[in-house]
C-alpha cells in the first residue's frame, strides 16, 4: 500500500512525484522568496497532497534541503579526469554553471537561508554540507592515492567555492573561465601551511 | 526649515532619526526576513513619519544599503598598525566580530538580498561595495607605500572575507581567532602577494 512504502521506485510514480515536487520548491522559492510558503502551498502547485510531502520528507525544512542537494550535487558528478588541477578545474566550472543558471541564485539562497530556520533548518544544513564534503572529499583522496599533495575539503570550501558563491550572491559579475581557473591555481599554489610554516 | 535640509546636524535630531530608523530596519529584518516589510512599517517602528525616510533615504533599497553599510564598515573603522600582516588580521577579526554578532547574520542577509531586488537593489548594492572596497584599498594602499607587496582589493574579498561569509551564512560554526589568522597568512603567503617578499 502507497501509505506504507518505506522504499522508494527508481523511475517510477514516486520519482515522478519527487520530480514535480522540487520543481515546485524552486519555483516557489524564485517567486516568493524562502519562508513564505508552506507545505501546503508546495502540495497545490506540485499536484500532490500534503501527506504525501510529509510522509516521504517529514517536513519542510527536509524537503527545501533534499531539492538543494540534488539540484547542487547530484545533478553535477564528481569529474575524475586523472588529475587533481583538472578534476577541481571541472569540479569548479560545474559548481559555477550550476550558480549562474536560472535556479543557481534562488538555490544559494535556499542553502543558506536553511540556516537560520532554527534545528531542523540547520539539521539539514548540516546533512547538505556533509554530502557534499564526503563526495568532495572522495575527489581528494584519489588525488592524495596517486601521490599528488591535496588541500583538504575545507580549504576547497574556503578558497573555490566561497568566492564564487559570494561572487554570485552579490550579484558581482561572470564568473570567467580565467576567474574559475585562477581560485584553482591558487589554491593547489599555496604550499603546504604556507608560508608561516615556511619561515618557522 | 526641517523639511528643506540637506546638511545633516551630527548629534542632533537628524543622528537620532537615522539611529532610530537604522535599528527599526534591524529589527523588521530580524524579524520578518528581507522582502516583508515596507518603508511604513519601518516607519511606524522608528516612530518617524514615513516622509521623513523617503526624503532621506529616497527608497527602501537606499535605506537598506545604507544599514548594512553603516554597521558593516563605518563601525568598523580600518585599522593602522604599521605592517599589512597587521592590519588585516585586526581588519578580519573586526569582520569577525561583526558578523557572529547579533545582528550580523541579519545584516548579512541583508547585503545579499539587496543584489536581487532588481535595479534600484543592485544600485545600493554596489555602492555598498564600492564603498567597502575604497576603505580596504586605502589600506593596502599604505602597505605598498611602505614598500610591502600587497594583494588586491579583490583577493581580500575573496580569500578572507568570503571564507567568513560564507561559514556565517552556511551557519559552520565559530570563527576562531587560528582561523581567521590562517586566512589571512594563507592570502599573504600566495607567490606575488606577500610572502615572497617578506621572506626575501
Amino acid at each position: 500500500m502507497e501509505e506504507r512504502q518505506r522504499v522508494r521506485r527508481p523511475g517510477g510514480r514516486s520519482a515522478r512525484v519527487a520530480a514535480e515536487v522540487h520543481q515546485a520548491v524552486t519555483e516557489l522559492v524564485g517567486e516568493r522568496g524562502y519562508g513564505a510558503f508552506s507545505v501546503r502551498d508546495v502540495a497545490a502547485r506540485a499536484g500532490v497532497a500534503d501527506s504525501s510531502i510529509y510522509r516521504r520528507w517529514g517536513n519542510l525544512e527536509n524537503l527545501l534541503a533534499d531539492v538543494v542537494l540534488t539540484r547542487l550535487n547530484a545533478r553535477s558528478p564528481m569529474p575524475d579526469t586523472g588529475s587533481l588541477a583538472g578534476d577541481l578545474r571541472t569540479y569548479a566550472a560545474n559548481v559555477a554553471r550550476e550558480i549562474t543558471g536560472p535556479d543557481g541564485p534562488v538555490l544559494l539562497h535556499l542553502a543558506i537561508a536553511l540556516s537560520k530556520t532554527g534545528q531542523q533548518g540547520v539539521r539539514a544544513g548540516e546533512g547538505l554540507r556533509a554530502e557534499r564534503t564526503r563526495q568532495l572529499q572522495s575527489m581528494l583522496d584519489r588525488a592524495s592515492e596517486r601521490g599528488e599533495d591535496a588541500p583538504d575539503a575545507f580549504a576547497v570550501l574556503d578558497h573555490v567555492l566561497a568566492p564564487m558563491y559570494i561572487r554570485v550572491l552579490f550579484g558581482m559579475g561572470p564568473l570567467t573561465p580565467e576567474y574559475i581557473d585562477g581560485l584553482v591555481d591558487r589554491l593547489l599554489s599555496v604550499p603546504g601551511e604556507g608560508c608561516r610554516a615556511r619561515r618557522a
